[in-house]
C-alpha cells in the first residue's frame, strides 16, 4: 500500500510528517512511501535523504492513489476531495476550525484521524503528538527567554562579584510547563511554578522548582487537563499570582485546555510591574493567551518587559519536532498495519478514539454536534 | 572628589560604566558620583535608581570639573580636551584604534587608563574587565546558538523515541571558550573543544568536554594568551580541525590574541560541509574572525549553516555585563582612593600597567611606538 507524505503549505509550518530516519520503519512493514518534492525542506531534510532511505519522490501529486496520507496540518478540502474512498489521512485536525475539511472527508468516504484525539492511555503514549510537540514548545520557550533576557540565567560567581540567578516563573505545569521548568533549571535559574491541579505540586518539586501554593481550593480535571473555573475564582487566582509575576525576571505561561480558549492568568498591570528588561513568553497566545494582550508571532513591549506571543513554536525547532511527530504517526500507522496492509479496526480504543470520519460518516461526537443537522 | 559616569554614545553600546548597586561603594569611600542623564537607559537602569543610590544626575556635561571619568568605550577626543589637567579617565581603550583620543589626553594632561591592560596577576583579578566581559560573551554565544538551532541541545528520551544531544564544538578555550563549554554542557550538549595551548586540555576536560588533540606540537604564550604561529602550521591546524567542524551541529569560535588580528581557524569548505541547519558563532568576528567570511553583527547562510558574526556581545546582555564591568572599574578606582582622595601611584604594578597617558606623556610603550616620533 502507498503512504504519501505531503509538503506542508500553511504559513509558518516548517515541520514535515515523516523524516528520512523513519522511512525504513514503514517500508520494513511492507508499505511504499512516496514523498512530495521539498516536503522536508524547512525541516532540513533534502529530497535525496528520503530517496536514500527508500522512499520515492512524487513529481506531481503524491496523493494520487494514496492509501494513507501523512501530514502535519490538516489537508485542504480540495485535496481531500481527490482522495480515493477508503483512503486514510493522519494529521493534526483541530475539529472546530476544520469543518470544511471534515465535510470533504465525509463526502469522499475518507477515514480521517486527528492526532489531538490520541487517548491519554499508556499504550498510546508513543503516539501522543500533543505531548511530543509540547516538549518542544516548553524547551524552546526557555531558550527564547534566555536569549532575550539582559541578565545571566545561572548564578555567576566571578572575581568581579557574584550575580544572582534569574528568577523564572512558569504558570501551568503540563508537559510544556514541566519541560520549561527542567530547561530553566538546567540553565541555572531559580524557578517557581504554579498549576491549578494540586497534583502538579509533586512534579514541580521533583524538578527542583518551588511550587506556589495559592489560597484557592484545588481543581482536578479529566484526562490530565485542567478544568475551567468560575470567573470569580479566576480573578482571585490572577490577583494572587500578580506579585509572583512582577517579581520574576522571566514569566513563561503554558496553561491550555485543548479545544477551548486558554485561561487568562496574567493581566497587564502585573506585567507592567515587572523589572525593566524582563521577558514574558506566552505559549498559549494562539488559543487566546494566558497573558493579556499577547499576540501570536509578535514581540511587544508591555511596561518595560518584552512580551513574546507564541505562534507554532514546534515549527521553530523543526528537525526534532518533525522527528518526534513522525514517530507518533509511524507508531499509529504501524498499529493498523499487518502484512503490508493497513486496516482500520474500530474495536481498538486508540483507533476509535482518533477517528473523526470513516466510511462516509462523522464518528467523533463533538464534531457531529459542531456540524449540527448535517451529522 | 567628583566621579563622573558618562552616557555611552557609540553605536551598539548598551552597557554603562557604573550601576546603581555599586554607587555606595564609591560614596562610601568619600567620593561624589555624578551620572549623565540616561546613562543607564540601555542597561535597564533608570536615572531614579542612581539618584536613590546616592548619585547626582548631570543635566548638562557631567564631565565639567570631574576628577575621574568612568566609561565603557573610549571618550571622544573633543570630550577629553575639555577635562581638567590631572583628571583620570578609566575605560576600554584599544590603543591602536584610538590614537586621537590618546593624543588629546596627552595634550590635556589627562591620566588615561586602558582596562585591556589590567595585568593578569591574582591581585588584579577583580579588575580584569576582559575576563568579565568574555564570561558574558561565552555564555551568550551558546544561547544564540541554541535559540537558532533546529534541534534540541539535550538528549531527549521521550515516548516517541530518543533524540541525541547536539554536538557542540568550541575552538579556543580561554575565558569565553570555557564559559561556552560550561553553558553548552549545562544545556545537555555533547561538547568537544580545542585550544592551541596544551595546558587548556585539563580545563576543558574538567568541564566534561572532550579535548581534541591534533597532531601538532603545542604552543605556549606569555600572559595566558596564545602566541601567533607560522602560516604553514596554521593551515595544517585548519585542515585537521575541518572534520570536527563539519561533524558539529554548533561551532563556537573564541580564539583571540589581544591587540592582534584573530587567527583564521575555519575556512568556508568546512562550514559548507556542516549538516543543514547547523549554527556557527564567531565571537572573534570583530577582530578579523576565526571563521572565513564572518561579518560582525550579521547573520548569513554559508552552505546550509547559519554563520553569526559577533558584534559587541557583552552589550547584548547589558544588565550583567554592566554589573561586572562596573565592579572592575570600582575595584580599580578604590585601589587608588584613600580618605576620599584619588591618587595615581605608579609604584603599583596594576596602576602602572593600565596607564596609557599621565602628566602629559604617553607611558605605554607600544602606544608610544604607534604614535611614532610624537611619543
Amino acid at each position: 500500500m502507498r503512504v504519501a507524505v505531503v509538503r506542508e503549505v500553511r504559513e509558518h509550518e516548517r515541520r514535515v510528517a515523516l523524516v528520512p530516519e523513519l522511512v525504513s520503519r514503514l517500508t520494513g512493514a511492507g508499505l511504499d512511501v512516496v514523498v512530495e518534492e521539498n516536503a522536508g525542506h524547512w525541516a532540513y531534510h533534502p529530497d535525496e535523504d528520503y530517496a536514500a532511505a527508500g522512499a520515492s519522490l512524487a513529481q506531481d501529486d503524491a496523493l494520487d492513489g494514496a492509501d494513507v496520507v501523512l501530514a502535519v496540518q490538516p489537508l485542504e478540502p480540495e485535496r481531500v476531495a481527490k482522495l480515493k474512498p477508503g483512503a486514510i489521512v493522519i494529521s493534526f485536525l483541530p475539529v472546530a476550525a476544520e469543518l470544511d475539511t471534515i465535510r470533504a472527508a465525509r463526502e469522499a468516504g475518507v477515514t480521517m484521524f486527528a492526532m489531538e484525539l490520541v487517548p491519554r492511555i499508556s499504550r498510546a503514549q508513543s503516539m501522543d503528538a500533543l505531548t511530543s510537540q509540547a516538549l518542544v514548545a516548553g524547551y524552546r520557550a526557555v531558550l527564547v527567554a534566555a536569549e532575550r533576557l539582559p541578565r545571566f540565567f545561572p548564578l555567576s560567581m566571578t572575581a568581579a562579584g557574584t550575580v544572582p540567578p534569574a528568577k523564572v516563573l512558569v504558570l501551568g505545569a503540563g508537559v510544556a510547563g514541566l519541560q520549561a521548568i527542567a530547561t530553566a533549571k538546567r540553565l541555572g535559574a531559580r524557578v517557581e511554578a504554579y498549576d491549578v491541579r494540586a497534583a502538579a505540586a509533586e512534579e514541580i518539586r521533583s524538578l527542583g522548582a518551588r511550587f506556589i501554593e495559592l489560597d484557592l481550593p484545588p481543581l482536578e480535571g479529566a484526562g490530565g487537563y485542567a478544568r475551567e473555573m468560575t470567573e470569580e475564582r479566576a480573578q482571585l487566582q490572577r490577583d494572587l499570582l500578580a506579585p509572583h509575576v512582577s517579581g520574576a525576571d522571566v514569566l513563561i505561561t503554558t496553561a491550555a485546555v485543548p479545544g477551548r480558549e486558554a485561561p487568562l492568568l496574567v493581566q497587564q498591570p502585573a506585567v507592567q510591574a515587572m523589572q525593566p528588561g524582563s521577558v514574558v513568553i506566552d505559549l498559549a497566545a494562539e488559543s487566546g493567551g494566558n497573558v493579556e494582550g499577547s499576540v501570536p508571532g509578535e514581540e511587544q513591549t508591555v511596561g518595560q518587559a518584552l512580551l513574546w506571543g507564541a505562534r507554532n513554536v514546534p515549527s521553530q525547532l523543526p528537525v526534532h519536532a518533525s522527528r518526534l511527530y513522525a514517530a507518533n504517526l509511524v507508531n499509529l500507522l504501524l498499529l493498523m498495519t499487518s502484512d503490508g496492509e493497513v486496516s482500520v479496526n474500530m474495536d481498538d480504543e486508540i483507533i476509535a478514539g482518533v477517528c473523526v470520519t470513516h466510511d462516509g460518516t462523522v464518528r467523533h461526537e463533538p464534531t457531529r454536534e459542531l456540524l449540527g443537522e448535517e451529522g
